[in-house]
């Protein structure tokens, strides 16, 4: 029987109607790089979702989502402000500073989530030749730590950063997790509150791999987007295969059908071991974080692999526990028995 | 009815037994970034062709092996010697000056294939602070002009190369094809011959998606192979899925019979229209490039898409067509009739 | 007659001795790029300080010492750890992640000095290829709030680096008032007390314009950096004349007279104020930093202008007032007179 | 007696007016970073030259000057065109390509003096993300090869570079000895030539050291150009000693006397040694390429070092010899003897 585990959401596989969309595009020859019907239709149902005006672009994975949307829209003395727990700050080997050529200016926050009021203790050397200036303010929907922005929350963002001329980008490798538990379309909580650049995150909602680049008018424009995703090593020469898992993905309900199932899972796990772990932080979307003794770990994660995030103090740690588009009740029910056995005991 | 061309062998779709591979990976859960049996695997299928001490990493794209292969020998004030001709210096958008950080240095050629005699008007400066030092010689194989190097011509440049202190890196795009075209097993003609680094193509070849840096020791060692991929936004989160492609394509034949087809098809093209149009280098491989009337070449691509690829003079153009794994002779037959029929007009 | 302020140490002008110095080498010509004896006199008198195995290499200014000598110890994955008023972090707009390639990790610190437990925090993730790699601590010495570490405290750091394969950087714009404010000599509390990179600043001490990146062996060295000088831009054509700076500051007392002075003045200004205003930071070096009510800001900087550093709440300003070599006991008098002139005010 | 010798005018020290200059500059403090009034007046003297719109800002060096000047009026995806033999293709350590981010596509020429016709074998791909797009033609003036482009020679390339939304770079290490050359005010074969982008070189005319990077609207502006110039580390601290250099050579006639006496002495050279050695290229400048049976150069080094340019066949090499702002009709004639004894010799 295949396994099931809770590492990550991306270590899912791909939704079996994903993988009928790539069948179906296997079919003769078309042009590479894009100029084929099914990317054509992809950027489609994108701008559907998004707006006519959106500039979509397809890419490999949400390291280069990331670092080449803020590449457009950025210059080497640009700093992006971000949480100190940010994806692009902790878990991308660099890559934003050495690639998209930005400095990254951090924020501790108790939730991953970012406030005007943390971004104003980096606003500040405007002008000042010596002073990196600030031009990004950078959020990740759902967060790294399974929390997420309300509309209003991203609009105080987008609305200070537009004031002081800059912009807001969010990334969203988690974003249809973020749709879903907000209860509204994607638009609603990007574009229409004010995000200028969009990481549009596929593979960990049942892709088999592929991300998007979205740039919105008037703020976020770059007509030589197409020069900088060539030569950042992310034109697929096949890309019809990304195109087409996108437009099977949002042309209907798909995206939806899968964020909504990580994230009851993870409402489920967090409900049926909430009496004997302490959840770290609110369970917004698809993560579950813990409070776990240490001296329980090994034997927990012999039933199922998972990451320990944080030491909490000498003896707990902060563990994560991601749910996916084909996580099953089942499964958390039975992880759910493992933690309360391993943690019921002395 | 599906459409097949001769614009580029990156039009062709993926090979039924390459998504019959894709289609078995995805059972369950495995943990990401490689660390799966799928990916395991493939490595291990590398390792019987070329060595057990062999360094594999698998990325997206041509672009990126060939960067990230020459970013793991070469410091930034290192250079890399060239055909006028060569992917890396006319295809890639400037990505190896910017991504890789070498400087290239390029050589003219009747035929895109270097020798020692191109490379020689390169070395100097050797030692001088103010001269970037060379220190890779690239080669395509087969050429992005469709010929083809002998196992003595490659030798000839790495014994050359080390001579110097430098590498010998190979564009392996179209390895597969070379190796069918020599008769070789794909070690002969690359480690054997003493190539440092190896682009391994996949994409072109059958795969959805996926090419492969191989490093060769003793020369081309990089520990930090993992974080120079990482940085360089190719390593694949949902790895298994390109593992499983390069397990299908190399465990058994099937990179042989791929390849052979596109091959005899670009002989079977050139024969058929050799009398009516100038063939412009030794069609070696799977390319063909033909001298054509410029004014022919409207009514011709009506019938087929395809790129000139250079103009011969104020009439006549050089044109490519590409043939592909899953081209047939069918296809090849109507199109030469198209070209004899376009061509004879007045 | 001139006028003389505490704006920053590098406001002063050069020294007469060092000017003297660059007359005496307008003799004739010699060789460009350092191959004259004017710039090997220097390397022989930095050799004396530091150690007949030091690597000595002129650059321009205090960014590029900075720059530089991290890029010659550190790959694009590799972090730098520093304190968050750090000037590599705050004052040099993003050059060292553009052009040394790396990433910096910053600790909040009370009075600008580095401890391992700062730097603990951001001791993880090593081996992990989506986590940047630390490789370079790095402390300024005397720091940039006018503070001092002790022999023991760089020796503290420099331990612990070493212990983790990492390196101890030293950003020595203003060494020369460090050596004097600890009485030791140059080498004691740099090369000896565990220091690997060292930024030699002169500029602020007297010339007309040079710095040093030293390089201290077993740790630190780099074969290749004089190509990483010139290909960052450092590479000075008629090098005799930051050579002959070098000599006349080094070869006798002139580095120690310059920083005592400035050390003196600074010292002489916190106790003609210290009852009228709060000291923000120890005075340990040539700085002084005052806490000053922000209405009196304006009047004051009308006798001399001076850097507001930070806001201390809603009407209180930390102000910065540097010493320097130029600096007299009437300047500071007479300044000092006006503090209490304008603080005395309602 | 102090030596002077021909193997680079940048082996002459500094002219007494600018070391005059410097000295009185040196008086009591001046705010850094170029807020200063010397600074201010060296930037005046420039606009008297270039007009009142121009933006000069002042570098350390000539590397500098290029590749900033460059920087600030291209994109990573862009490339600059010039010689084989330009100075930023051979002569800089890939720094252009590293920090100005930029691809050099080169032409073959037979007196370092591109044309149109050069220019055009590179004028394709325009559109295509896999092509790097010209955005620049690059010349030298007077050239590396001592050649000089008239004032019709760079307007033909910069209509042609501005007919295609690029623009024209000077690289102007010794524009000082083409305006003289040439008989002409600065401005008139520059920016009344269509140059956009002007490197303008000081150290080679008797500065003791400073370039500076002149940007001429419309085309080229760069409002952040101070925070490239500061990330590029070329911000000088005590930059009123630059400017007091450039405003002593250029507020009155210094520049020319320099540049006249370089001139003079290289024709005087020429003339002297014609009629026994091969004069390479045209001497139009302050410099002399002579071809020199291999096996007398050591010889002929041995009474004043000098270059050895390049190798002519296998018993011949065109060696350099410069001229420079303190050359003698002596020291000419002492060398041009040596020259003739030398070469006599069986």
């Amino acid at each position: 029987m295949a396994h099931r585990g809770f590492a990550s959401d991306n270590n899912a596989g791909t939704h079996p109607e994903i993988l009928q969309a790539i069948l179906a595009a296997n079919e003769g020859h078309t042009l590479g790089y894009g100029d084929d019907p099914y990317t054509h239709r992809a950027i489609e149902t994108f701008k559907r979702h998004f707006g006519e005006d959106a500039d979509v672009y397809f890419v490999f994975n949400g390291t280069a989502a990331n670092v080449l949307g803020l590449r457009a829209v950025t210059e080497s003395y640009h700093a992006v402000i971000c949480t100190a727990t940010a994806h692009i700050h902790v878990d991308e080997c660099g890559a934003p500073e050495r690639l998209a050529g930005v400095k990254l200016l951090t924020c501790e926050t108790p939730d991953g989530k970012l406030t005007v009021t943390h971004v104003q203790q980096h606003m500040h050397g405007f002008g000042d030749e010596h002073h990196i200036q600030p031009k990004v303010i950078s959020v990740t929907q759902s967060t790294e730590l399974g929390t997420l922005y309300t509309v209003e929350e991203i609009r105080a963002l987008a609305d200070y950063a537009h004031a002081h001329d800059m912009m807001l980008h969010m990334d969203g490798a988690r974003i249809c997790n973020a749709a879903v538990a907000l209860g509204l379309p994607l638009r609603a909580f990007t574009r229409d509150a004010g995000v200028d650049v969009l990481s549009f995150g596929g593979t960990k909602n049942g892709l088999l791999g592929g991300e998007a680049v979205v740039l919105f008018p008037p703020r976020a424009r770059n007509d030589a987007f197409k020069f900088i995703r060539k030569q950042g090593m992310q034109l697929a020469s096949k890309m019809r295969f990304i195109g087409a898992q996108f437009e099977a993905l949002l042309c209907g309900d798909l995206w939806q059908r899968n964020a909504a199932n990580a994230n009851a899972m993870a409402h489920r796990l967090a409900e049926r071991v909430r009496d004997v772990v302490e959840i770290a932080y609110p369970v917004q979307a698809n993560a579950v974080f813990a409070v776990l003794p240490k001296r329980h770990i090994p034997a927990l994660r012999a039933r199922s692999f998972f990451y320990e995030w944080a030491s909490a103090d000498d003896e707990r740690a902060v563990v994560r526990w991601m749910c996916s588009w084909d996580t099953t009740a089942e499964d958390v029910d039975d992880f759910a028995a493992a933690v309360r056995e391993v943690v019921g005991r002395r």
